[in-house]
């Protein structure tokens, strides 16, 4: 487990004072690695995009694509990958310009779209995702350099304490823990089902969350959830009735693009890890 | 999905208003299927049960034995039974006069221990249960007659929201919920590692669920839970580094001893389902 060496903020002074984020929200993103904005979007306005995502579940085409994962315990959709190509409106949501002034002050400039996803946990079907750093990932097989990406997720559903919310260790992103073990070829075709490596040892996890504790901000749909590249989290089943889709955009730093993967793989698919992208402007004025 | 038929609280008047439990207490048993005590028991109190628990755990003759039984992700502890007949001190526990007072009073009358059982799960280890009612396997595998029992829960470690805790359906034990399929031969064998048959359907659980919430009373350890036979619960993974251990004794009414069990097979083993036992006293005066 080594510190971390990159800044979390990564904008300066003067930038960094011109918001939209106070310094109060920015010394609690540096603590936490994480901001939580209940009710960001209002129901009305998330609930048509997870009318399309439903709709999504019925394509029987793209649901047997690379690019859509299903749960390996009962076959139903678990992932949707590379959402903001698929439709027109979850690529505007992705170019909000209130989420992009944000994330463009957290990561000091210009930024592009990394990946995004969906995660979908159907009532009492949804299986969990076992503690992991996003970042340790992106490094070893997409060749990411530093820790300069966030992900924006988005509550397209209720999360509550029931519907397994996304659970996260505060501060834990203040360390890099490389996980044991090689990637092995096309590793991401099984670690989206279920993760077996890229899982980071007991005992520091158990010394992260003994120091940092768990939270697991849980709210209505169109809340909304910023979080650090490198921050620890999870979550657990759906043991309730209640379906659970939460929306990820990462964006990354225009001037953190992916080079060649530092496990020695050749780069993962496309829809995994975007290359050579140009910044994502925001809607006209 | 059948209406219950037995009465919730067995007592009649004036039993009923003699105590230990008030009229509000009893109400709320009614409605909710069961009462939460918080820190009943004080932490001191119940630390030697868990280091005597611990202790079992690296008992290895004990381990092979048939009434411990091992998580199947990962061959830990999951969980004991009959605890009482292991140890003096769990014995003296289940004889408590301040339980057997409030037990007697929901039961109407004298009280056995028809099993009792503590469940573990490790840090990070520790696997869920699903959804089900214990009465429907108790009248099934054991023939136990009526719902005329009350499960007493008492948490050796604290319960919060990450390992794990006991997930109740409030007001579901006022519904019978058969469920599908026959019970084979020695089936306790694999449903104790993890429940296939004996699952409600998923449209009974929704309704219920959707009508009466969810609830998962949280608390430090020597917290107690009394829950009415027949409500629905379930608990998750425990994804966090703080172990979960809750012991149940099983308490039934000397009137409602079991018969020749209802699902056609011999019945279960004298560890899972006591037979023929003559009513449990308090502690002498």
């Amino acid at each position: 487990m080594f510190p971390r060496q990159d800044p979390v903020v990564h904008s300066r002074v003067p930038q960094r004072w011109q918001g939209p984020l106070d310094e109060e929200a920015l010394s609690r993103y540096e603590r936490d690695g994480f901001l939580w904005f209940e009710g960001f979007f209002s129901r009305e306005r998330v609930e048509p995009f997870f009318d399309e995502l439903s709709a999504m579940a019925s394509d029987s085409a793209l649901m047997k694509s690379d690019q859509v994962i299903l749960d390996p315990q009962n076959g139903a959709l678990r992932s949707v990958f590379a959402m903001h190509e698929l439709s027109e409106r979850f690529d505007r949501l992705t170019r909000d310009p209130r989420i992009l002034g944000m994330v463009r002050q957290l990561l000091g400039g210009d930024v592009y779209i990394h990946q995004s996803r969906v995660n979908h946990k159907f009532g009492f079907e949804g299986s969990g995702f076992q503690w992991h750093s996003d970042f340790e990932t992106w490094h070893a097989e997409d060749g990411m350099p530093r820790m300069r990406a966030v992900s924006a997720s988005l509550m397209l559903t209720d999360n509550n304490e029931f519907n397994g919310p996304l659970m996260l260790i505060p501060g834990s992103h203040q360390y890099f823990i490389p996980c044991a073990g090689e990637t092995p070829p096309e590793n991401w075709r099984h670690s989206l089902k279920a993760q077996q490596l890229g899982v980071p040892p007991q005992s520091a996890l158990s010394k992260l969350a003994r120091e940092g504790g768990i939270v697991a901000p849980k709210g209505p749909a169109g809340s909304l959830l910023l979080f650090e590249c490198n921050v620890l989290h999870a979550s657990n089943r759906n043991l309730s009735p209640w379906p659970r889709a939460n929306l990820f955009f990462v964006y990354n730093s225009i001037d953190n693009q992916p080079v060649t993967p530092f496990c020695g793989q050749p780069p993962r698919p496309r829809f995994l890890a975007t290359r050579g992208l140009a910044a994502r402007e925001g809607w006209p004025a």
